[in-house]
Order: structure tokens, then C-alpha cells, then sequence
């Protein structure tokens, strides 16, 4: 490992408290909640913000420089030159095309190992990630361990509370989620009078959301409106510093779009972005939102 | 039990023989297939087609009694009155909206039992429903024990033949479709290069197949076209005499389309309708048919 600039003539705790942090960003809002807070809390922060992903408005208040996917030998070189061992990768990043992709060398180095990681489902592709990164000297950590208040914890967010009715939908909805985790698939499911009425796939969320709206516009669903949760929780085997699921706002909009009456996540499992905007947003709607207990 | 014309002066077992079998009869061609096999064997059928589903024209070759979704009471009297015992359930049937039924007596005095099988999902449902009628001394039969060959078979239906790769993606979405058989969900996965891209729901088959293909379209599947393959099995749980899944030459169309490589079933657990057609479609296609041993 070369040694770091920030490391010279300090005990290695020390220099640990004071090294920045750098922040790979994608899109979303999250990037930005999670440098504030760091930034807040004392710690310098560098961003590298992901080309094509990352809002440039945010960016340019703090440190960064701009990557491109796949330049890791110019990643590892910034990380080394700023004196960084501790990362976060935060926000929306859809999956790349790889013929996108412009390899640059230390990409190439790697690129045996991303390969055989991209041949299996998320889980593996990230794991993989997570391990050329430690074998080059880095430190992948999760965006909620450098900021653990970005998690939805346990209870209400807004005023509206889940009935007994709701309650057995989110047990189902966990239990599924729970068999359904060693296959590395969505982390979300929507259950509606004791019946699952959608599994997400690669999707997403928002999209099985608007799946359920439209079952509904065509009558396709027996119960009611106002019946209905959507159940989030993270993968069992999920490498929680590098993907856990995220609401937010438009979350909020999509599970009221879809007439349900609530959303469910595993509370210290999912990542909230925006909380007072979605609290308002589920009152406004008159839906609950709420971190169960036990479930994560 | 009301005694049956055709029983008089017989013994039980040639009056089975000789029974009409009463064929309710949903959309699609599976019940047109069904009626003329049977028939052809030599068993008298009379056929219930259910008004806004069944085909007209098909159903006037047979003895028939047009029946409404909910008329359960005129339906008794009218197999007694045929003297049929057994009947069979064939053909698409899109759940009604409960405000569309127009209930009648007999329907009423099984309401309660419908009600409550109403609140799980389509096994409860279905199993309700076969108990009533066997509580009214009738006897649900399933299309396979009447017409064992619209089953899948073992083996390709067509020409091609899954590739090891295939096969390690059929495995997976085996095992993820006995994952989630407790809890009655769809009967479908879409797995490509060992990554689930799509889990049915309550949209059904063919909508699972549309999103694979937009999602495509959009870029979204890693895998390149012709990879991944269209897993469908019954559930564990499942009655089989009202609820097998079923393929036919659409499902083969939504399959190239989506760009897969073929389509792998559990052999002996799932319905083909046309098997010439979706043979002829599935090699034009350059896609495989597959039921597969031990899965079902």
C-alpha cells in the first residue's frame, strides 16, 4: 500500500479521524444529503462524481473530480493523491451497457474479476467490487455507517399508523421477501388482502408501483382501493455498503398512485432520502409509512 | 343427493362411464380442445360456457347451457338434470370485479364459504371453491385426468434444445418458483445468465414477458439477446384440477420477443394449448420448448 500524505507523522487512528472521505456519487438526491451531513460533522469530504449520474449543481460546492465508469486506475490514483482510504458509493446508478463503458488500464486489471461477477445477480457483482477495492487499499464503507440517520428506524414517520388488516400484508410481504432473498432479485414486493399481487424484478420499485396502478386502473385487483402495502427490505445476504434499498418521496407518490395504504421497510434497512418531504407527502396522501421492527 | 337419470338400473361404474362430463368452460381455445378429445373418446360432454368468456362458436357444436359468473343454484339444477357428477374447469377466466356479479340464490348460500376464500389468494380460492362442489355431490375433475395429453411432456417440443447455460438458469428459476410457491403467487420467472430479471405477479404471463421486452428495448438486460429463459411450474400447493398453468404458440411469441432463448416448463405440471402451432412458432423462432423431469 503506498502510504498516504494525511498518515505522515500521526498515529494511524488519528489520521483516520481527519482523512477525508470520499464519496463516489451517483444520481439522486442522497450524494448530497450524505456530504452535507459528513462535511457538517467535521469531516473533510472529496467527491467523485459519476459522469452522466451525479447532478454537477451539487458537486461543485465541494472538492470533486469527475470519473467516468470504468477509469478505476485514475480513481485509485485521485484516492491515493487526496489522501483517501475510506469510500462510500451512494446513489442512483442504472446499470450500464458495456459497450458504454471507455476501459481505462486499471479497469483493465480488474476487469477478469468484474466479469465474472457481472455473470451473476446484483449480489455478486458488488461483492465483487467491494473486494478489489480492499485487495488495492481501500476501505468501502456504507453511506449509512458514516451517516447512520439516513436509515428509517422503527415506528410511524407520519401521523398514519398500519391497521391489524395492513400488519398480516407486511408479514407476508416480509416472509416473501425473506424466501425470496438467496436469489439475489428485488427488494420489494406488494401485498393487498393476504394476496401478493407484484414481486420486483429488476424494475424497480417505482415501476412495479406504476405496474400495480395500472392492474388497478384495468380492475385487475380484487381489493379496494385504499388496501394494500408495499413491503421493502434489504436481501438477507444484501453487502450493505454498497446497496441498500432507498424510499423517498417519489416512493411515497408511486404507493399512493397505486391506491395502497401503506409502505413497510425493515427499520436500520433502507435508506430514506428526503424524510420531511415523504412524511408530508404520506399525510397529504393519508398513507402510512413505517419501519418494522425486527425485520432487517 | 338427488339420484341421476343415467344411473337407474345401471351399476355405479358403468353409470361413471357413461356420465356426461359437465365442461365449465373460460376463454381460449383450451376448452374447445378439451370437449373435442373427450368427445372423440366416446364420453358424452355438456358444456357450461361462461357468458363474456367462451367462444360462441365453438360451443354451439356441443350440447350446452350458456351460465352467467355467479349463478351457482341454476347451475346445480342443470347438472342434475344432465345427470353429469364430474365436471371440469378449462379456459381463461380474468378474475371478476365482485361488483360485476349478479348472484344468484344458490350462489348466495355458498357466499360465506366464497367470502372467506376470498381474502387469500388464488389457492385459497380455487380449493374453496372445489369444496362447495363436492359438499353439492359433484366431483371436480381436472382437463389433465380427463385429457392426459395437454400436458407438457418431458423433452423439447421443438427442434431446439436448451444449452448448459440454459440449464443452469432453468435450475434457478426452479428453485426460486419453490421459494415462493407458499405464498400462491405467479407461476413464472424470467432468469438470464443466472440473474432474475422478472417474477410474475398478478399481471400473468404474457405482461411479464411484455416488461422483459421493454426493459430490453430499454437496455436494461445485461444479457445479450437470446439469453435467459421463461421458467413456469405449478405450485406446490396448488389444485390441480382448477388451476394448471398453461403455455401455447403466445407464450412462445412473448418469448422471442422478449429475446430469450426458450422456455422451460415442469413437465407434467403445465397445460400446452396447440402444441403444433407453438411448435412451428418456437423453431421459426429459433427458441426452445422444454419440459423439464422431476420438477413438477
Amino acid at each position: 500500500m503506498t502510504p498516504r500524505p494525511a498518515e505522515a507523522g500521526k498515529s494511524a487512528a488519528a489520521a483516520q479521524a481527519v482523512e477525508p472521505l470520499a464519496i463516489v456519487c451517483g444520481g439522486g438526491v442522497l450524494p448530497v444529503l450524505v456530504a452535507r451531513k459528513v462535511a457538517e460533522s467535521g469531516r473533510p469530504v472529496v467527491l467523485f462524481p459519476l459522469r452522466g449520474f451525479a447532478d454537477p449543481a451539487f458537486v461543485s460546492s465541494y472538492r470533486h473530480h469527475w470519473m467516468a465508469l470504468a477509469s478505476y486506475g485514475r480513481f485509485c490514483r485521485l484516492m491515493r493523491a487526496e489522501g483517501c482510504r475510506d469510500l462510500v458509493v451512494i446513489g442512483a446508478l442504472v446499470r450500464p451497457a458495456l459497450r458504454e463503458l471507455r476501459l481505462d488500464w486499471g479497469t483493465l486489471r480488474v476487469l477478469p474479476r468484474i466479469a465474472r461477477a457481472f455473470r451473476g445477480g446484483d449480489d455478486h457483482l458488488l461483492t465483487g467490487v467491494a473486494e478489489f477495492l480492499e485487495d488495492d487499499g481501500f476501505r468501502l464503507v456504507g453511506a449509512h455507517q458514516v451517516c447512520p440517520d439516513i436509515l428509517v428506524g422503527g415506528g410511524p414517520l407520519g401521523a398514519r399508523q398500519p391497521s391489524t388488516r395492513d400488519a398480516e400484508d407486511i408479514a407476508i410481504g416480509m416472509r416473501l421477501l425473506a424466501a425470496t432473498s438467496p436469489f439475489d432479485i428485488g427488494q420489494a414486493v406488494v401485498v393487498a388482502d393476504r394476496h401478493v399481487l407484484a414481486v420486483e424484478g429488476i424494475e424497480g420499485t417505482d415501476a412495479m408501483l406504476a405496474r400495480v396502478a395500472a392492474l388497478r386502473a384495468e380492475g385487475r385487483i380484487r381489493a379496494p382501493k385504499g388496501r394494500g402495502v408495499l413491503v421493502k427490505a434489504p436481501k438477507l445476504s444484501q453487502d450493505r455498503r454498497l446497496d441498500l434499498p432507498t424510499i423517498g418521496p417519489r416512493t411515497v407518490e408511486g404507493v399512493a398512485t397505486a391506491g395502497l395504504a401503506g409502505l413497510a421497510v425493515a427499520a436500520g434497512g433502507v435508506i430514506l432520502a428526503e424524510p420531511q418531504d415523504a412524511a408530508r407527502k404520506a399525510d397529504a396522501a393519508a398513507i402510512f409509512v413505517v419501519g418494522v421492527e425486527g425485520a432487517a
